[in-house]
């Protein structure tokens, strides 16, 4: 289904998606005016400036993220500016009140250099709870969130980068179950070396699995290359750099595909030069690295996309809730790595008995949301 | 009443004022999903890229408000810093959702000079349909307002300056009719130069008063002083600069006077100074300059303070809530001085028969809004 004409029709109907309620829905008199606002708020912004901790006691910053971005890596579109983007990032604060109850606003910013949008969100940050990054290009992502972590005492997580990488390793904790593997001694092949790409590299890693080759659109990833930026040189120490050559010299022997690249990049012949029971994770979006039928005519035993209109869709909107209600209601001041694994083991567990087209968890099973918050702590 | 419990213990219990809510209050089912977020939204954001002039048509922005403070003037507290004056910011948030139906956003900063701030602002502007500026310190306040103005295609709206001037103005009008007096013929004296008083001072000068004087903490600001900042000597245009000396000079022979100062400055032996039936608008808070009774025995025909237990409460909330109603919905890009002038008669007119203790109407008057939004267009 083409679902453009239902989105244009729906955004003008509605003018938006997100608005503003008052929490106190009885009838506010003059008293609870005086109360809300002058004079008797006086008290309770006396009470926060002698005690700043109080913030969140008093004021709804207790249950608030911002989804910001710059507009410039927004879905498969690119760069179209925060204008463009704002309809990704509205859409993104209404999964979190839909499947978190968590408030959040779209903050669209108009400057384009890491350091301009680091000195902005930390002006700001004081308005909010969490921050959630999205849609913002690598390489600049990486130094962004990483300053931004450093620097405010409230989460900060670039979904795009972590929210990918968390569903992708649950995702894989139940591949293994189907086909009998263990991580620990996998040879997993990854190609794009963007936010997701670099974010999944690191969590796999951390997680620990047998073998991790990385390879971008010039080849694989490694110590002789001389092109690579300082990001991909960072990568190094993730990765078997050793080898060399294209995604087909790669490939040969992978137990494990993960595309976060470019549509068609993997061909049913680099398939049936794979380990046995291969899986796949081809996650370019909308059209994937290998089609799902064809991959399984090459002999793929499991197959995952973006896409909800096949098995096993990989979706951050299966994480980023969780996460984010664990760190607002346990006052968590930075998501680690050690909270995204135990995120990623949270959501293979909401699978009782994986298949090959079952290894990922519905987004609208309710009882998700509370129980990766029990772990983000 | 002391509100300052019932507000600690309404603002815990709540844990803040405002929330979200999805506009679309229907089930939001995997299609709806796929039409609010990826892959439907991609068509809203293309149309967008191509044409930002279409961001209202499909985002919240149309009816979005961002209430931005640095915390520096906060209510009568002073520089609280960015969280102390989070509660207010929240609450203002409240009155706008309250009185006219606007989606508004607390934004506070922690950066504070004037340079800094526009450059924040003007960084997340995008994000809003337009932003009223709060609680910061004169003189800064002015250039960031006139910078943001200038730079900026959404109304920006300081309402400490303006909105207090109009409601003074909507009183005058009133108060002229109880004293059978004319502004064009009378003369005012202000007291206080920081946001509220330049902005009375200009708004009055524009509406046509017969002369004005303007005081501060040193005395008549007038063209023999060399101590003036450049923000005082560019209001001698507006003024009788001509005079010199204290307010007690100032005030001979006056027929309103306005203070926007400090508690008690004054008396009693003044008032009775001043030409027949004086007008008294004391308006600091939470204590005036002269007290009501003290202002009355002394021959005050008029009084007027910022409270809402004595007669005659100069409230914002008179105006801002109709004039961005009416900005947002007209599609206004600057609020003028026409604007303003026109509310400020919007306002009047809601007292039908003005008396002495009734010059201002009540804020809880539901056609107030919709009267003031038809104005600003």
């Amino acid at each position: 289904m083409n679902y453009d004409e239902l989105a244009l029709s729906l955004h003008a109907q509605y003018k938006g998606k997100i608005t503003t309620k008052l929490r106190d829905d009885s009838q506010l008199d003059r008293e609870k005016l005086s109360a809300y606002y002058t004079p008797g708020v006086a008290a309770v912004s006396k009470a926060i400036a002698d005690d700043p901790t109080l913030l969140p006691t008093y004021t709804w910053t207790n249950n608030l993220v911002a989804v910001i971005s710059d507009g410039s890596a927004v879905l498969g579109l690119g760069d179209i500016g925060p204008k463009g983007s704002m309809p990704v990032m509205e859409g993104k604060s209404l999964l979190f009140k839909h499947f978190a109850d968590i408030d959040s606003i779209p903050i669209i910013l108009d400057v384009h250099t890491a350091d301009e949008i680091v000195s902005v969100v930390k002006a700001i940050a004081p308005s909010f709870g969490a921050i959630n990054l999205e849609d913002i290009s690598a390489p600049k992502c990486f130094d962004v969130e990483e300053r931004l972590k450093a620097e405010l005492d409230i989460p900060v997580f670039h979904d795009d980068q972590h929210g990918t990488a968390v569903v992708v390793l649950a995702g894989l904790i139940n591949a293994m179950k189907v086909t009998k593997k263990e991580l620990a001694d996998c040879k997993i092949v990854t190609i794009g070396a963007g936010a997701a790409g670099t974010a999944i590299i690191k969590l796999l890693h951390k997680y620990g699995v047998g073998s991790l080759v990385a390879v971008d659109s010039k080849g694989i990833i490694c110590e002789s290359r001389n092109d690579l930026n300082s990001e991909k040189q960072a990568l190094l120490p993730f990765i078997d750099g050793s080898g060399s050559g294209s995604l087909e010299n790669a490939i040969v022997d992978a137990d494990i595909f993960i595309g976060v690249s470019k549509p068609g990049v993997l061909t049913q012949s680099m398939v049936k030069t794979m380990a046995n029971q291969p899986i796949i994770f081809a996650l370019a979006n909308p059209t994937p690295e290998i089609m799902p039928d064809e991959a399984k005519a090459a002999g793929a035993a499991v197959v995952a996309t973006g896409r909800s209109d096949f098995a096993n869709q990989v979706n951050n909107a299966l994480v980023f809730p969780g996460i984010f209600r664990g760190a607002l209601d346990n006052k968590v001041s930075a998501i680690t790595d050690e909270h995204k694994i135990a995120a990623a083991k949270v959501i293979a567990s909401f699978v009782e008995m994986p298949t090959a087209d079952n290894i990922i968890p519905s987004v609208f099973d309710e009882r998700l949301v509370p129980a990766i918050a029990k772990v983000i702590c």
